[in-house]
């Protein structure tokens, strides 16, 4: 197979590229190889090469533990379980969060063959256990398994004493109500808060 | 700027890729470092360095001339024009085409700036006169720049007595009256065929 084949492959095999689009990408690098080619090959090179899992947290960073994890000015009596780091990107993007993190690494998942060991759920229990940590936000996604695993995990901490609050449910911000499907809706009804 | 920013800027600026599908990209790649990344690391690096232009055609390969030009195969009286190496593929895989390509390199555009000076229109005479070319196709967009180059090349090409000709307009197979706009429906009566 020719080296453009081999990229065009490898390419298309990308979450969110297809033959289609990798082919178009592969000529866009191709006519631009000292402007864009080259600079992305080394970039990916350095990122490949440099960006480190925490092993605190399980977040990517230049460091291990992360920029995160040894910032002397965050709140050391939170951490916020998330799914994926980039749930924690969300979070720090929405800089509404000064705590710790914690990375599970994906859902509990019986059809997926996803089992509580596969997730760092005892190093979880394990941080909480040896720390100032006060408060644990599941702060998973509101879907069956994000559900499911934040219940598993909840149990799991039950035991510590530490308090576990999970996120609210209701009307995104801008949302509109005749958009909305019943179960956000349900939701944002019995969390009602008084007005004024 | 820490390498993980840096590799996610370089790849938002990708056509088809914004932020967050740039963000995603990057997640996958360093959870996928040995199996993913460092491969495609690898292949953007050889096809970097090993694909090249051919100075007959323009077509990408992985020899000059490319492995079109150098077919002994391939009809000599030929040469099919079209505005981009991606519409050479694109010809290339309906397998419907047997003769050499010539890549204009664009379209004439008074908007960008495109002259002819900008595009390989000299290269393409000086090859129809130094061969045995009995026929140039011009395989341009259906645009209107696709459509003013088309007549500026056949007005190049007329004096060299070679046959010119365009690809037909119509209905695309599997194409439905409906949905099709009011110049393809034109140009499907217009050049109608006898049935049976």
């Amino acid at each position: 197979m020719s080296p453009l084949d081999q990229l065009m492959k490898h390419l298309a095999r990308l979450p969110g590229l297809g033959p289609r689009s990798a082919r178009r990408m592969v000529l866009h690098l191709l006519k631009r190889r000292e402007a864009v080619f080259l600079p992305l090959i080394d970039a990916m090179s350095r990122a490949a090469q440099n960006v480190k899992d925490c092993s605190v947290c399980g977040n990517l960073g230049g460091a291990d533990p992360c920029e995160i994890c040894s910032d002397p000015g965050r709140d050391r009596s939170l951490i916020c379980v998330v799914e994926d780091v980039a749930d924690l990107w969300a979070l720090e993007r929405s800089k509404a969060y000064r705590g710790f993190y914690h990375v599970l690494g994906g859902t509990l998942s019986a059809l997926e063959g996803v089992r509580p060991a596969d997730l760092h759920i005892d190093k979880l229990v394990d941080r909480v256990k040896d720390s100032q940590i006060k408060e644990v936000i599941l702060a998973l996604n509101a879907t069956v398994e994000g559900q499911a695993t934040a219940h598993f995990v909840a149990e799991r901490l039950s035991h510590t004493g530490v308090t576990i609050s999970r996120l609210a449910h209701g009307l995104p911000v801008g949302g509109e109500l005749d958009y909305l499907d019943d179960g956000t809706l349900t939701a944002a009804l019995k969390a009602r808060r008084m007005a004024g």
